[in-house]
């Protein structure tokens, strides 16, 4: 284990832990809180989706498509693939004169459940809508489009937009995306893998544009204000995403991904945040995550302790035991300089 | 970390890892294999489902009321709310002339998505027939019904059913089981946390015999062979348990819990198997334990290489990465004395 971050109580008794890596930095680098090894490179997953989508805007092909605020937060989105969801990414490829059947996504059936239910109880079938990346994808779509660009082929990290896209992550975080650190992910595209301190160095960086350029960072702060007014299009109905950002509006951006990996920009204060837990569990890492807001955020302790110690019921409603913070992320008292 | 039992990968690079506890004893206690702290407690939950159904068996309940093999399977199961489970639970209940509403356990989806999405598409809802604890339910309702108990109140520790029912994982696991060491299940009934070579003991014996009463040595001996010949009661379709015991037949009896726990019985080795994933992971919990059964299990590799090194694919179904035993379970020619 890295360093204890979380424990899964039940009862007053510890069942289960977590151990992983936790930072906070400044937008020019400097670490202000860090428990594990923050060096150490971690696949960042769907955090980055917010940079992947910066290109999309800066360049103008967001504009010239007509592109609104609901879509542009659904390109930065792990949707649970509920019909405004579905609907949403369909609308963006509208926009750019195509069909659904273009997306290179992979067709799963909705992550939230109650949605996956509804599909089935409508005789539906899951589509490439329906994967929880399809807003990327579309977004990823317009841009091939919009540059004259061929659409097939556009998750390779040869295509023309996705070598934009990589490129404005990795210039955000100024971390190297070569093969050597390339994994695939879920939903076709190339992964990487970074230290976490830079991952967290390129949401300090999308949250303040400090260290992007004009252009990007008015991009940056496009995107951070679409997600604001559409926080439920990034994840979807009561998940912490889209309910933190409710509470908290342009003040928190936030996003999970997948292994247990979680980024968040918090504007004002100039800060990038990041977590990976080390066994993927996305429990872990919420409550993380959690935890560094609530030391980092003046005030906002009480809105956020419900994501800080989430209680555990059974089926019968019972309690039976709940989530903490553990290790350094305990002393909830210890806020970071700011 | 425990100690590194799984590393899950993403091509040729670790993108996550799960730590935990690992032990093999023979049915005297002796220790054959450790990784971990294996005397730590570990919450039992549903891996000792088949202990608790020894009462019901050993003292006739079981033939008074008629019940068949298919059946005492459901009661050691954790199942997937399929049709076939939820309607052999529900004639578990007719032989004792009960309905459904007296289970305690709470209604939930079927953890098949299958299942529950051909639920949803029937236009159905979940019941306590779908609890993915509704065989062990029933089987409490039947011991209640035959020793002229009141129904009510049967998940309570001070029930003379669960009396009898914990009795019996403390007879079989030497393990203490009160106040002092219980939780709440998911289903409402008491688990307790004991040490995990007391839950390998308790398999050791399960599965052989020895150290038990007589009565209570043939009830595991019919449990194991319901459980042998009706493994697609015992978890379902495409699911570890029922998998593996298609393949091993009597020669493996294995059972998961929640939260990482996994146990099994080789009773021609007379050898109990226990491993705890400390951050609650089934995922790792089941490579860790075919791990041990590979190693274990004279001839068994081939077959159990699918379970020791899953491959993970993306929703295109390009391959992406698989996970595989590290740490002390990855030295694949150590084998343990027999």
């Amino acid at each position: 284990m890295d360093a204890l971050l979380v424990e899964v109580l039940r009862g007053d008794r510890v069942e289960s832990q977590h151990g992983g890596r936790a930072v906070i930095v400044d937008a020019e680098g400097g670490v202000l809180f860090a428990a594990g090894d923050v060096e150490a490179p971690v696949f960042t997953r769907s955090t980055i989706k917010a940079l992947l989508a910066l290109p999309l805007v800066e360049g103008g092909a967001a504009d010239r498509l007509g592109l609104d605020e609901a879509e542009l937060a659904l390109a930065c989105a792990s949707h649970g693939g509920e019909p405004t969801h579905a609907a949403t990414a369909a609308a963006m490829l509208a926009k750019a004169g195509q069909e659904p059947g273009c997306l290179e996504c992979g067709a799963h059936w909705p992550t939230s459940r109650q949605a996956a239910f509804g599909l089935a109880a409508a005789g539906g079938v899951p589509s490439v809508l329906h994967n929880n990346c399809s807003g990327k994808h579309a977004g990823f779509v317009c841009a091939a489009v919009d540059a004259h660009q061929p659409i097939a082929g556009y998750v390779r990290a040869e295509h023309p937009v996705m070598r934009q896209a990589l490129d404005a992550v990795a210039a955000s975080t100024g971390a190297r995306l070569g093969e050597e650190n390339a994994g695939i992910d879920g939903c076709g595209i190339p992964t990487h893998a970074i230290p976490l301190r830079a991952l967290a160095l390129g949401f300090a960086r999308f949250g303040s544009g400090a260290g992007l350029a004009p252009d990007r960072a008015r991009a940056a702060a496009r995107l951070r204000r679409a997600v604001a007014r559409h926080p439920e299009m990034v994840a979807g109905t009561g998940r912490f995403d889209t309910l933190v950002m409710q509470q908290f509006g342009e003040a928190v951006f936030t996003k999970m991904g997948a292994e247990g990996v979680h980024v968040a920009a918090l504007p004002a204060l100039g800060l990038g945040l990041a977590v990976k837990c080390d066994d993927g569990a996305g429990r872990a890492a919420e409550v993380a995550m959690a935890a560094l807001l609530a030391r980092t955020l003046p005030e906002g302790g009480a809105e956020l302790e419900p994501f800080v110690r989430p209680v555990l019921r059974n089926w019968g409603g019972t309690e039976v035991g709940g989530l903490r913070p553990a290790g350094a992320l305990s002393d909830r008292e210890a806020r970071a300089p700011q």
